[in-house]
């Protein structure tokens, strides 16, 4: 696509594309805004190596491409416009909320990269928000890089399990890159490479001090609980990756109770979602820490999004044409658009309207350069939370609500008809 | 637990980890072994970089860690040995498929790694194959990066689907890395950013020549048909992204037919997986070539899978100990093991066995050196197909099967018994 804008003449028309959600995945109120220093990146980095042109030029698609192209992506960089509601902002089906705006090449050439890298992330986001919600104030910690998506996704998927509240990560990259708090635990192989048990917990207080969360259940939970109390402090508490969690946690805390650790605590973990969470925070279970870790680092059960990246304008020599997909289902809205998030909806009007409430889509790249340094991870955790805190209860609930309210501004729906009329055969 | 292994005395004790898949997801007979690749490259650049262990030394976790350890750090190299299936060799729940022998550190630091790199692939690689299976010699093309879990999961993705029987990807990239069949087409803003369709249609056909596809489906998906007949030859022919695919492929060939352009293929893509593919095939609809995206990529139906990477031998100063997890539901197996796949079965044997039938673990490194060139991309391709091909048919539907018999050797059931009555408290 990109050589046949160039072949066709149209490599310096503006296109405006945007980034919006079609459907929210079944069971979701929200999504949150994330990913958004990656697509930062990628915009301010993205080029062609020679190796990778000579690559391009030897496939058979690209046997009639002029050497111009090439000439044109050995030059290229992003000189575009990039708008974006910022990182943790709740996200709807319906609104943009990111927008491109760029000759139509560099416009075009981040569709695939600017769904996956927003997708993702905002999938699992709202995941860990649903999570923090269900514990009701018992700290969840992201455990899940093993099943992630490739290991750079379960660094990212770390990324975002913390933007959406979780207290931190098992994964030390994730903590290396980006700050984010790392809690570890030993894995039962620990356990089984000491000839006792005891000889285990021992070696791991030794290491961790009062860091220690001893794993109690390779051979039998409460054994191994009688194990650990018996050893005493230094230790922070205990983990049960296995078993019934809530009788066993019971269980757990009298004898920690017994042995007069009462300042241990019990860190649950195995197959863990928001619903098991909220059974065990519901049921009173002395549970201080619930591990996730695949249905968090996949976002288990909704691993995917519809969301789309759309042309809606696009500048021919100083004349705006609006576009718009008419395919059944699949309708796109035209123009350029801003979204303003009143106290109780949304409304999405066109670009340049004026609004009331808080206008999401914000200026992050201007003619290719950073207009000012991005939110850093701990505001945009902040910004997740605090947001969420103003929505209606019952969007934070996990059942499905009433979506939040998103109408279109008389200007926007003038367009629409407008464009449609022109577009329909 | 690194830090742990070494301050404990451990780092020099030989440990071996297996990797098993413990359940195979809901609706699949089978995954297909991949990523090794991946994982054997992750192991010979393994090392730790200045500035990484200066954020490892600042941890609170690593505050009673000696100096020691992070020289040991400093000159970190896996210096052990690998086994593995190669890549295309269907897997099953309940037999080790990859073994790490190596100095306990070495053998542990891998795990995460490991499980994600194998999983993830293995996952896509069947969901690939059982696509092609249901498109019963149509071609099957990898369309989905824009719903992969980060960019590098669409490449390694793509890479997946193609070792499962894809004829290609859309994804550029992964055809630049692993040589794979670059197959693209044109999205619908390609359509939307010309005067008119007809005017994107030609357009397309002057840089792509006989490889156009024409996107018939912006505005009206019969009357886009009508208007690429009009234009004729060069075309590779037609995809149709939305609407009725079986009504709507039946019109379109008509009218391609009509048009004398009876060689022009029809593609058809959104939202397809294996059930739909086969439902299409089923029904004669007329169409050449399938592009499956989000399914495909995330393996949508089953995004995750319950494998485990545990020790099961420790050589501790020359005496071998048999490691074994007796949490409920998480049994391990001690033992190094060797799996070999009989004309009917597979049979699970202590490493070192004679048995009859394929050795399905096969020695990738030793001592930290690759024994022999891995197989290529194409190999493992015609590895999955061939090794398939000899299954018994049902476990190529798509419906679940009786699973593929795996039994223990008797040498490998006593290990068992003694182990479990060793362990057992």
């Amino acid at each position: 696509m990109a050589a046949g804008y160039f072949e066709a003449g149209k490599a310096a028309e503006r296109a405006t594309f945007e980034f919006a959600i079609r459907r929210l995945p079944a069971g979701r109120n929200f999504v949150l805004m994330a990913g958004l220093p990656q697509v930062v990146e990628y915009l301010l980095q993205l080029s062609f190596a020679e190796e990778e042109i000579e690559y391009l030029r030897g496939l058979p698609q690209f046997h009639r491409v002029s050497s111009g192209f090439f000439d044109y992506l050995r030059r290229f960089r992003f000189t575009g416009d990039l708008f974006a509601a910022p990182e943790g902002t709740p996200l709807f089906a319906g609104q943009p909320v990111l927008t491109i705006r760029a000759p139509i090449v560099e416009a075009q050439l981040p569709e695939t990269f600017v769904l996956s890298a927003i997708t993702f992330p905002a999938l699992v986001a709202s995941k860990a928000a649903r999570c923090v919600a269900a514990a009701g104030g018992r700290a969840v910690v992201e455990f899940g890089t093993r099943r992630a998506h490739t290991a750079e996704a379960g660094v990212l998927g770390a990324r975002a399990a913390y933007l959406g509240g979780c207290a931190g990560t098992s994964n030390t990259l994730a903590g290396f890159r980006f700050g984010i708090p790392v809690k570890g635990t030993a894995a039962h192989s620990w356990v089984m490479s000491f000839s006792s048990e005891t000889e285990s917990f021992r070696q791991l207080q030794n290491v961790l001090g009062e860091h220690t969360v001893q794993l109690i259940d390779t051979y039998d939970t409460i054994e191994g609980a009688r194990r650990a109390a018996q050893l005493g402090k230094p230790l922070w508490g205990v983990r049960i990756d296995s078993g019934d969690s809530l009788a066993l946690s019971r269980h757990v805390r009298a004898v920690l109770d017994e042995a007069g650790l009462r300042e241990a605590q019990i860190m649950v973990s195995g197959d863990l979602d928001e619903y098991k969470i909220r059974e065990l925070a519901r049921a009173g279970a002395p549970i201080d820490a619930f591990g996730v870790g695949t249905q968090l680092a996949t976002s288990g059960d909704a691993p995917f999004m519809n969301a789309t990246y759309k042309m809606v304008e696009l500048d021919i020599g100083g004349i705006n044409r609006f576009t718009a997909k008419l395919s059944e289902d699949k309708i796109s809205l035209p123009g350029a658009k801003q979204v303003f998030r009143e106290l109780e909806r949304d409304v999405v009007a066109r670009s340049g309207e004026c609004g009331k409430g808080e206008a999401l889509l914000r200026p992050v790249l201007i003619g290719g350069r950073l207009v000012e340094p991005l939110p850093t991870l701990e505001q945009a955790r902040c910004r997740a939370a605090e947001s969420l805190g103003r929505m209606p209860q019952a969007l934070r609930e996990l059942e499905v609500a009433d979506p939040w309210p998103i109408v279109h501004s008389r200007e926007l729906r003038e367009l629409i008809d407008r464009t449609h009329r022109n577009l329909s055969p």
